[in-house]
C-alpha cells in the first residue's frame, strides 16, 4: 500500500468550486461495487450482501451526519437535534421498506457545550429510537469545534424486495406520503425571519424542529410490493423525482394541481408560485416518494385508509426522458430537479 | 413522546467541567441493554444480537469519529487521515477477534477544503479497507466547519467467543501485540517540537501518521480461544490495563522491566522514566492487549512465531484489586490508569 497523492481536480479548486456532485462521482470510483444490489450507485443507503441472516435477509446500513453549522437553526433545541439526526437515518431505510434493527451514534461535541445540552441530545436520540421501536446500542464520544452527530442505522431486508431508485416503469403512478412544503416554509420563517400568520407558525416551525418519518407505511408498502421504486424526500421532492426518473431512465409528468400543498403552507404563502416552490424544493421533510403500478394503487389506498396513512398521487412515469410539470391548462414546462446541495455546487439537472 | 428537558448536571456546567466519563455514565442510562453480551457496558463496540446469520454469528458494529481539531496534527496528510480513521474502527473490532465485513463512512468537510484533499481522504479510506480486506460500501457527504470523518465498521462473530473486558482470571498473563511508545514519542515531536535523533524521527512520526492494527493476529487469537479478555490500546495501554482489571474485578501486576519499549523510543528518550511514561500513556497505537491463561501461552507463542507476529508478556492478573507497577527491585507502586480523555476531564482511576 503506497501513499499515492490523488489529483482529480484542478490543484487550486476547493469543494466550494467543484460542488458536491463532482466529488460524489469520484468517491463512487473508490467504493466496492455490490453486484445484484437493488440500490443504484448513487443511492444513499448501503447494502452489505456479505451479511445474510437465517431468513435470507441481507444487511442494509445508513449513516448520516447532523452538523450544527449546516443543519441546526439557532432556535432548535438540543433534544430536537438528537431526535432529528436519528429520524434522518431511519427515513432513508424506511423509504426502502427496511425496518431499522438498531442505531449507534458517534457524538462529536465542543468542550464549551453545556453538559445538560449534551445529555439532551442523547435523550433525543434515545426517544427517537424508542419511537421507531429500534434499539439504541451506544456509539462513541469525541471532541470537536461544533456539534456533529453521526447516527448509523442497520436493518435486515430481503434484497429482492427492496425498491431502488431505478425500477419505475411507464404508467406507474408517482405518489407521496404526506402533504408538502411545511419544512421549507418553516425554514424561511426561522432563517429569513419572514412574517407568518400566528395560527400556523408553530406547525411550520415544528416541521423543521421535530420531523417524523412514516416508517410503518414504508415497511408495509414494500412488504406488499406496492412500489417499483422508492426514495425519501430529504433533499426536496423535486430532487427525489429527478433521481427516480434518471435512475429509471424514464420521464415523469407531475401535475401542479395534484401537489398536496399543506394547508398551513397555503396560509403562510398566499401566492401559488411560492407554494409550489416550497412544496417542490424543501428538503428535510422525510416523507416518501413511490412509483406504484396502476393495479397496485387500489390495494395501496385501502391499506392507507385502514391505517390512517396519507397517500397523494402527484404524477405519472412516462416513456420518454423528460421531467415536466403540467399546469391546470394542460401546458407542460420542464421541472427543475435540483435539490439541497452541499458546498454551494449545483445538483446535476436530470 | 414528549419533549422532556434533561437536567443531570449543574445548569452552568460545561463538558469541560464535567469531563468525558461523567457524561458517558449518563449516556449509558439511555442505551438499550443487551443481555448475554460479552461486552461490558463501557465497551466501545456495539453488539446487535438481533441480527444473526446462518452460521449463528451475530452483528457487531464500531463507529468512531476522526476530528480535525482534535486528531489531526498539522503535518498529517489528508490521505493519512482517511487511512487512520478506518484503522481506528478496525482496531476495536480486531482486538475482539471480529473481522470487519464492511466499512461505510460519513464525511463532513468544510467548503474551503481543496477538492483534491477531499479525494485524498477517500483514497485513504479505500486503501485502508483494501489493506484489511474489507469492502468500502459508501456512506454520506456533508458540510461542516472542520474535517470530521466517521467510519462505521460491521462484522459478524460468534458472540460466545468474543472476549470482553471482564473475563480476565487470576494467573492469566497480560500480553501486548507490539512494542510500545512510538506514537506518544511521535506526538511529542510533532506537537511540542521536541528534538529527536534524525535516524528515528521518521519512524516515530510515522507511528502517528500511518498506524496499523494487527487484525489477523486479533482474529486468530480469538479463533483459538487464547484470550480471556481483550481490548485495543487506542486510549493508552495503562488505560486499557485499568479497563481490563476493573471490568474483570481483579488486580494486575505489571513488570516495568517487561514493558517492550520500542528501540526508537529508547533512542529518542534516554531517561527510563520518560520511556515508561511514553509506553504506558500514549494513545492511538492500535495494538492489542490480551489476558491469556498460562496454559494457552505456549500455543499462542507458536502461532505468533509461525506468522511473525509479535507478543510480549508484561504482567499478571492477580486475586486482589490493586493495579501495580513492579520495578526491578521487586518494589510495587500503584499504576495510574488514566488515558486520553476528551473535554479535559479525568479518566476514572481504576
Amino acid at each position: 500500500m503506497t501513499k499515492v497523492p490523488t489529483s482529480h481536480f484542478d490543484a487550486k479548486a476547493t469543494l466550494g468550486d467543484v460542488g458536491q456532485w463532482d466529488l460524489l462521482k469520484i468517491i463512487l470510483q473508490f467504493t466496492t461495487p455490490v453486484s445484484r444490489s437493488p440500490l443504484a450507485s448513487m443511492d444513499d443507503i448501503m447494502h452489505l450482501p456479505i451479511v445474510t441472516d437465517t431468513a435470507g435477509k441481507q444487511l442494509f446500513l445508513k449513516i448520516d451526519t447532523f452538523v450544527q453549522s449546516t443543519d441546526m437553526p439557532p432556535q432548535m433545541s438540543h433534544y430536537q437535534v438528537g431526535k432529528k439526526a436519528v429520524t434522518a437515518v431511519i427515513s432513508d431505510l424506511g423509504a426502502k421498506g427496511i425496518r431499522p434493527a438498531g442505531i449507534g451514534a458517534s457524538l462529536c461535541l465542543p468542550r464549551g457545550l453545556l453538559a445538560n445540552n449534551a445529555v439532551a441530545i442523547v435523550h433525543g436520540i434515545a426517544d427517537a429510537c424508542q419511537h421507531y421501536d429500534c434499539g439504541y446500542f451506544g456509539g462513541d464520544l469525541n471532541e470537536g469545534l461544533e456539534i456533529v452527530i453521526t447516527p448509523v442505522a442497520v436493518g435486515m431486508a430481503d434484497a429482492k424486495k427492496v425498491p431502488g431508485r431505478g425500477g419505475a416503469r411507464p404508467g406507474d403512478v408517482l405518489c407521496v406520503s404526506d402533504r408538502l412544503g411545511r419544512t421549507a416554509a418553516g425554514l424561511e420563517i426561522l432563517l429569513k425571519g419572514n412574517d407568518c400568520p400566528p395560527n400556523v407558525r408553530e406547525i411550520l416551525k415544528n416541521a423543521v424542529f421535530a420531523p417524523e418519518t412514516p416508517l410503518e407505511q414504508g415497511v408495509a408498502f414494500v412488504e406488499h410490493n406496492f412500489a417499483t421504486a422508492a426514495i425519501d424526500s430529504s433533499d426536496g421532492i423535486a430532487f427525489s423525482i429527478g433521481q427516480l426518473a434518471t435512475e429509471s431512465k424514464r420521464g415523469v409528468e407531475v401535475a401542479v394541481d395534484a401537489l398536496p400543498i399543506a394547508p398551513e403552507v397555503a396560509e403562510y404563502a398566499p401566492e401559488t408560485v411560492h407554494q409550489v416552490e416550497l412544496a417542490l424544493y424543501g428538503g428535510e421533510e422525510y416523507c416518501y416518494l413511490w412509483t406504484i403500478p396502476k393495479n397496485m394503487l387500489a390495494p395501496a389506498k385501502i391499506l392507507c385508509k385502514e391505517h390512517k396513512w396519507q397517500l397523494f398521487e402527484i404524477g405519472t412515469i412516462t416513456q420518454g426522458s423528460e421531467i415536466v410539470l403540467k399546469d391546470k391548462r394542460g401546458e407542460s414546462s420542464p421541472l427543475r430537479t435540483s435539490g439541497f446541495t452541499h458546498f454551494a455546487g449545483d445538483a446535476p439537472s436530470s
